[in-house]
């Protein structure tokens, strides 16, 4: 039977927290590295866009929380995600052995995506993942390279767009679960989802359908974590075997206080 | 017989009279697109680094026709050829169904390199490379996909360096020559080598050792083009079958005037 199992693939996303601060994510990029078995990184921008944004008198826009992103913004985030902070991460790995190739979804056409509707927002180059390619991250990781990828998207016209991380990936998760078994690990700066913000004993430690419709229906879940939970369930309804929310160190110590999501 | 032929290579160069003109990067994009069999891409930089750095205030530094790499000097080019540059190029190639994929020499560790000696001068971040690795590259191209490379590399211990784009592409030639039949197409903004630099009726049509013995001796060669010859002969008697060199629209008409260097 052993052969009709899919092999394990673990999808790990890092925020700003970890990003914005050298010292950690040196420790981090050394943890990922040793991970055992296929591993993929997706990586988001933390706030070295917004300072180039302003070093150079571009204005960040905001609107309900997401970055409104015009020619230049977008340039920018180019510039940042899938140039100095990729690559730094890229060398840092390759440091400590892990063969990493740092990708966007333009690279190998894996991540199409269309430019955000204009409706009572104009997010500008916003994308919405269209359709994940498998092809060349296959090709890649049966190789053994582990790819890593920052949240840049492209149209298939020609038109880089900017894609929130967190999408970026749990449309990888869902794509690659009908060859693998995938594991979606978000790190964040909480010890996982929490019922009160600021206390970090109130984490629930075990979240499914039934546990979900409970929180939702007493509001006990902070507004900024909705869509990142729907987002996991989403994943989770589309192949995807189980999501983790917590710390960076919960790679390492699998001991670590964290919330453990299933259908 | 045929089997032990080896199966052709293009690796092709552009620069910066193609990268800072977007009319004519979507042209040649879309020639490199109709190139058949398989190809690489190395790009250089463009105008558009030392843009970035005088609009963050950033000195750059040139010492004998080289830029001085410090440390913010590295993110910019960082950013601007790993990042802005190499992802509009991959995503332009998308547009025109070429399944490219943007890399640095980080990626894969596929060019080790390691930071100038500090001799006369200091040229900082100046990575001069030390080996190629071909196994991503291979595990690439093998599967249809067209390698993009920009001009940084790492030295295998976490840093990023900055590393000639020429370089880049003769060193990629001169490893992958054991494996193809490699070409190396140098474009830029002259029909070929010129005797006379503002002339392109003195294009020389063909360099071979004797002949370039005998232009070096009679002085016939402008100073710039020393090194990119002298470069180019290095890659031939390393196993590169041939080295052209010209306008970027060389690599559609075939017949258009270049200047051809073989051993």
């Amino acid at each position: 039977m052993k052969s009709l199992m899919k092999e394990k693939l673990k999808i790990v996303k890092i925020g700003g927290n970890v990003i914005n601060d050298p010292a950690y994510l040196q420790v981090f990029l050394q943890d990922f590295a040793r991970l055992e078995g296929l591993k993929i990184l997706v990586h988001g921008g933390g706030k070295k866009a917004t300072e180039l944004s302003e070093s150079l008198g571009i204005k960040t826009k905001m609107i309900n929380g997401r970055r409104i992103t015009d020619e230049a913004g977008l340039d920018v985030v180019t510039m940042v995600y899938a140039g100095l902070l990729n690559k730094k991460i890229v060398a840092g790995l390759q440091k400590y052995n892990c063969d990493a190739v740092g990708l966007s979804g333009a690279d190998g056409n894996s991540i199409k995506a269309h430019k955000r509707e204009v409706k009572e927002v104009d997010y500008g180059f916003a994308g919405d993942v269209d359709e994940v390619s498998d092809q060349m991250i296959l090709t890649l990781i049966n190789a053994g390279f582990s790819p890593v990828f920052c949240a840049i998207t492209h149209d298939k016209k020609g038109q880089l767009l900017n894609t929130n991380a967190d999408t970026i990936a749990s449309e990888l998760a869902k794509a690659l679960s009908s060859k693998f078994q995938v594991e979606l690990v978000y790190c964040f700066e909480k010890d996982g989802v929490l019922t009160e913000l600021d206390d970090d004993s109130s984490i629930i430690e075990f979240i499914d359908k039934e546990v979900y419709a409970e929180l939702l229906s007493k509001g006990l879940i902070a507004g900024g974590m909705l869509p990142k939970l729907s987002n996991c369930f989403d994943a989770l309804e589309h192949g995807v075997s189980r999501v983790l929310i917590g710390r960076p160190e919960l790679i390492r110590e699998t001991s670590r206080k964290h919330t453990l999501m299933t259908l």
